[in-house]
């Protein structure tokens, strides 16, 4: 991962995927409320939509895995190096380690949505923990490095540790909000992916950032602001998106209750969300 | 910031708006409680209530965030100075990125109580949003600093967290006590910034305290104990009176089912607060 | 408090209130499952319980502060010596803090058993307020003392914590367990204030413990456990004794209910508890 | 404990406890949800497993105390040696104040299922509390010793307080998929202790792994994410089989009404776990 495209592909793949959650989330939220009960806010859908994630999650957390063994100058699957008598790549096999738990959430996602015998909501539980494992890694990371190095990486294991508790939260208590909240925190992470490829390998070639200058320190922390803003901002633009997209679209393809509700109903569905 | 005035003016605003929102939490509360049905304790007006308060909040985030860019001196929206080859102001542009959390939640709170697709509890997760932003922002804010100097930020630093806390469980768990803690809170905060101009920039133009005696330190978290003591206190006299406002002097105005409720029945109402 | 009566005196206070406050919630909790009726079990008792123990806590508030202020060679409720330029007996001045708070929840569980108006909850916010207020002075306490010294003082600061949590949790979710381990906390916070007090004042005239053996310290945490071991029994004992006293000497005194519930209620209602 | 073997066996004992826990909780959650009504499945049974499980752990924490005691070379119950004027063994003693708190936790357990007049959950409760004092001795258990030792010691200190944590919110709110991680994380402290073992005195007679090395300490980083994986990855097989137990053979031994349910209310009764 010590390049810029090392951290330019996770985190568009974080940028991805919480952009494709919101929009999942908010419009299964939307379908709700509005009551649509055609084709395309069903829950059968939905459930299929869950399982074909699980299905991509697990093969990009396969494709990552392999990548990271069989790279020229990977580790080959080699743990120990008998040689020279010392271990043999440990950045790579703690990358492993994280995609594997990607995996397993995965294959958990799959399970629940096609097994009746499992709860739905062990799905979230296992995304949590793989963000805590996640988290965990990252903490084990940063051994020696300098001064900024080490704290762009500590607001990436900021992110990754809110992240897992508002899935956790979400886990014991479902939320739509908490449930949002998610994804925009997965688009920081993301974002803050692609902001360390360019402070630390800079893609125009030109020097890293000075790494002890404190300056540079601050204005890291406010751009970690900017970053939380702009993906605030995304997702409330797509909550926008989506719900004139059921409200008005699908007005017209899908059988609604909705102006069969009086006011007062809403209001209080309105209240019952919490 | 640095500078007497530069305490006072958030100071005055986060007490300002404790006091507001301390009156508002009472009397939408004892509304609610002695059942007044007239316009004064309607819905309505408190809907209207929150829009006018959130463009007030947006016009102060505003107004905040051009005046730390246009004073004279401050940055005028350049962030990095090429011919020196280095940041300009950092300080400033973390206060506007403070204010701009602040006016997010303004506008959420416009939002929510305009547009009946969004649920209204957003404002409160927003709310507690911009604390914690704020407190993100404060514990990058006293590199290398006094003792004495870094103490009192730190004791502010815990002010805003405990409020970002507590605004976070009443969004979890609406709740009348959490949600007047929270004021609470902020009026400790403003009065907080009050303490920090005086220690740090005497107004009468004495020299500042000590900065690396023991002695003021202890004393500071002394001093800290009685402004929270005094904050509580106040908001205990605000719900005195509000309390006895909307039951004797509303009485006359207003249409009350009070008299016709059992004694037992408003023990019960009492305990299912909780 | 450097003495050991001192520390011996908040001690027997703390012991005396916990092992009657866990005879209380154990009385009320039996008299409420064996629903009892008669006076001794009735709710307005419990009220005037609550009231009485209001004033004297309010009252034992009042004269901490007055002894700690006017006590030979107290602050006399002078702050500032400006005559030698310094701060005046500091920490007279914390413990008086102290005591404020706990005064305040003195004042506030009167007045939310005698006005209807106030959310009875409110009493276990401000009780757990205090322990909040008593473990940020405690924080602050012990610069520059010995390491043993520092390191029992820092248990102590673990229960207060774990007391202050523990009143919170039970003030948002209210359980009878939670609610007898808080006063097991208390009693192992008075048994361990004696505990301070043998080990950095002997009462017997020796030295103090050697502040600088690591051996100390271990015991010193392995007699930590003891303290709350003990308390458990004690608080499980008072629970065997009081559900006891309710099922078999009432029994003549009151009119109960008890026999006439089947079996089955009995167990549903056992796991309604949670 | 400083030997293999010391390791070895809490480490089997965990690992035995997280299987039988796990298989237990599953098989009870799989009869509930498939309403097999016959013996295997009723709740008298289970009761009379509780309080045999109590009875073992009270059975074990006896004999390990007696063990520590005992043993050649052990304290012997003497506290304080008084001829060298020093503390006596205090690692035995640690070892000791955790089996104490364990064997409350059996009694309790024995408690709570004999006794109607104690709420069920108090066990769930003594179990955290056993789990959070083992991570307070813990947490003083390790001073001055080498890099590595500390490290992976912290690492069970991890483990030992998520299972604390939660345990205590399974206490707070019972969730069948809580219930099952719980298993998994005693699962992984059992393989922990197995893995101190081989990495502080490899029962092969080699020498201990190099302390100041950091290789090793991200080596065992990744390990820990190993046995997690590996824990969840047992657990899930058990859930898998009990499952397919409880569905296939049980069908013929006991009535169920499993056939009468229809998939709807299947699937409602699915959600309504959270």
């Amino acid at each position: 991962m010590g390049s810029f495209r090392g951290h330019a592909l996770p985190g568009s793949f974080f940028c991805f995927i919480s952009l494709w959650w919101s929009m999942k989330y908010i419009l299964k939220y939307a379908c709700k409320k509005y009551k649509r009960t055609c084709y395309l806010g069903s829950k059968a859908l939905f459930h299929r939509v869950e399982v074909l994630e699980g299905i991509i999650i697990v093969g990009m957390a396969l494709s990552g895995m392999t990548w990271e063994q069989f790279v020229p100058g990977g580790p080959h699957l080699t743990l120990y190096d008998y040689e020279e008598g010392q271990w043999n790549q440990l950045l790579e096999w703690q990358h492993c380690t994280m995609y594997f738990f990607f995996g397993l959430f995965g294959v958990t996602n799959i399970l629940c949505y096609t097994s009746c015998s499992l709860p739905v909501s062990l799905a979230k539980l296992m995304m949590s923990n793989a963000f805590f494992v996640e988290a965990f890694v990252f903490y084990n990371h940063t051994h020696g490095r300098d001064m900024l190095d080490v704290y762009v990486h500590q607001l990436l294991l900021l992110v990754i540790i809110v992240t897992g508790l508002i899935t956790f939260i979400d886990f014991m208590r479902s939320n739509i909000i908490l449930e949002l909240l998610q994804p925009s925190f997965i688009l920081l992470q993301g974002t803050w992916f692609w902001q360390i490829g360019f402070v630390l390998y800079p893609p125009s070639g030109g020097p890293a950032w000075e790494p002890t200058d404190h300056d540079n320190i601050m204005f890291v922390s406010i751009c970690f602001c900017w970053h939380y803003m702009f993906s605030l901002i995304i997702v409330g633009l797509i909550y926008v998106f989506v719900t004139w997209l059921v409200k008005s679209k699908l007005k017209r393809a899908c059988p609604s209750e909705v102006g069969l509700l009086k006011n007062a109903e809403r209001e209080q569905e309105l209240e019952e969300e919490m």
